[in-house]
């Protein structure tokens, strides 16, 4: 593992997860799957953190713009079970003019060490589903987050 | 349990169930939440059996109505695990003017006995969510499977 | 709708519901599995109150105990859509002395009315699945809870 | 998209995908976790259409070990809607002693163009959750599947 993926890189959004019921594998171990979840939860707080209400950002059509998701990935180091709860943090990763990508460090809650980490990135689409630039009122909100090149 | 719940009344249509990775408790039951997913994939196959696609009937803005669901519930009488399989048996238990009930009877696929069961009740709404008749092709299609009264 | 369906009955747990980019249908009315999810949630966060970890209740091998789900039900007035929040109450609506039933009131965070009412019933069963009486550490810890009879 | 991206290498099962009505973003558009809950149903179809019942692969306590999830990764290329189906190709990308990595075409079941591609990384672990090789059983089965190098 290199040291970037060790640490998030820069100012980061921190957010509580804590498993559900629901979240794991029979055998009691959150399922791969719902670490994607967590992510979008992610997104979602780190928007409510800038002021940015998702459910205006995701889709917009009075502005006429959409954020989807264009990929994610994500890698799990160690397991985790109900009862147990995460500290996720969410920064930017690489910010462009039509696509921006999230970094996820989840760290376990109590002992703190780093047990999955993942990416996603979302790119600005027109009302046409073409791409386009990112929202400017995003970008601005954004830049306290931006990392250092 | 009245004989009426024990098995469905009348015509049905069966869906085989098949658990998922994601669809337990974290012991390895299923969860309770599963089961009312599987009704609602239950509503659609039934749909479907009828030749009515659902992405036409849950919501139509052609036609100028949508059904929603109005209320569900489920009792749950053994547990099922991960590697089992379910068949479910949905019938109707009752069709109003304005509403129809669904019957959800949830078999242990090889041994046969009933593991749960449920139901749903969806209503018919208008444009503007007020409540109005089932539409005439559902009501139609729904004939051969109405409940004797 | 009898008023005991309109308030909680008595002493009850506050549930902050944050509406999550997958808990919707299609159509961005949330689900009405999902409810069911957040029921489940207001149990683990009732039992959380009252000082007692979920994870050490729903089973508890030591303790020789597990409380599975034996049925559920909701009513669901009013769409919520995605971007609104729930303020979801969760009391005791029965106890009995090998079973339990929990009250969901489910109100606009915002508007303060009720949108979704439900109830959940888990029954306690020992290490052979067969009933037996709650346990006693839960019962001691449920009493500010109970309804009035 | 590098050519090896567009179709699976070598022989692959073939699963359908139904899009479900819980399955989809408020927008109706299905959400990207739904696709990684695809990805793990592909396998679990994989495993079964090579005669291994994956309830007995995942975790297998007699024969002592687990094949959880190490990573997994999706990029998704055009919107799929609620009423649409898939059809998803599994096939192995690599297999390594200790570790199996899967790829996931997507493609929409009546276009037939590639709507999402992805893969996942499962490892083998003994009952202490150290890596160890793969089960000879699983190895040989796969035997087949393997892409040619």
């Amino acid at each position: 593992m290199e040291p970037s993926k060790k640490t998030p890189p820069g100012k980061f959004v921190e957010v509580p997860i804590t498993v559900r019921f629901g979240d794991t594998d029979p055998y009691g171990v959150v399922y791969f799957v719902s670490y994607f979840r967590y992510c979008h939860h992610g997104i979602e707080e780190f928007f409510r953190h800038l002021g940015l209400p998702p459910q205006g950002l995701f889709r917009n059509q009075e502005e006429g713009f959409g954020l989807p998701i264009a990929g994610a990935s994500c890698d799990f180091y160690k397991p985790i079970w109900y009862g147990e709860s995460l500290k996720l943090a969410v920064s930017i990763l690489q910010a462009k003019d039509k696509a921006l990508t999230f970094g996820f460090h989840f760290f376990h809650a109590e002992r703190g060490d780093l047990v999955a980490h993942g990416q996603a990135t979302i790119v600005a689409i027109g009302a046409d589903w073409r791409s386009r630039t990112l929202p400017d009122r995003l970008r601005y909100a954004l830049e306290p987050y931006l990392p250092l090149t």
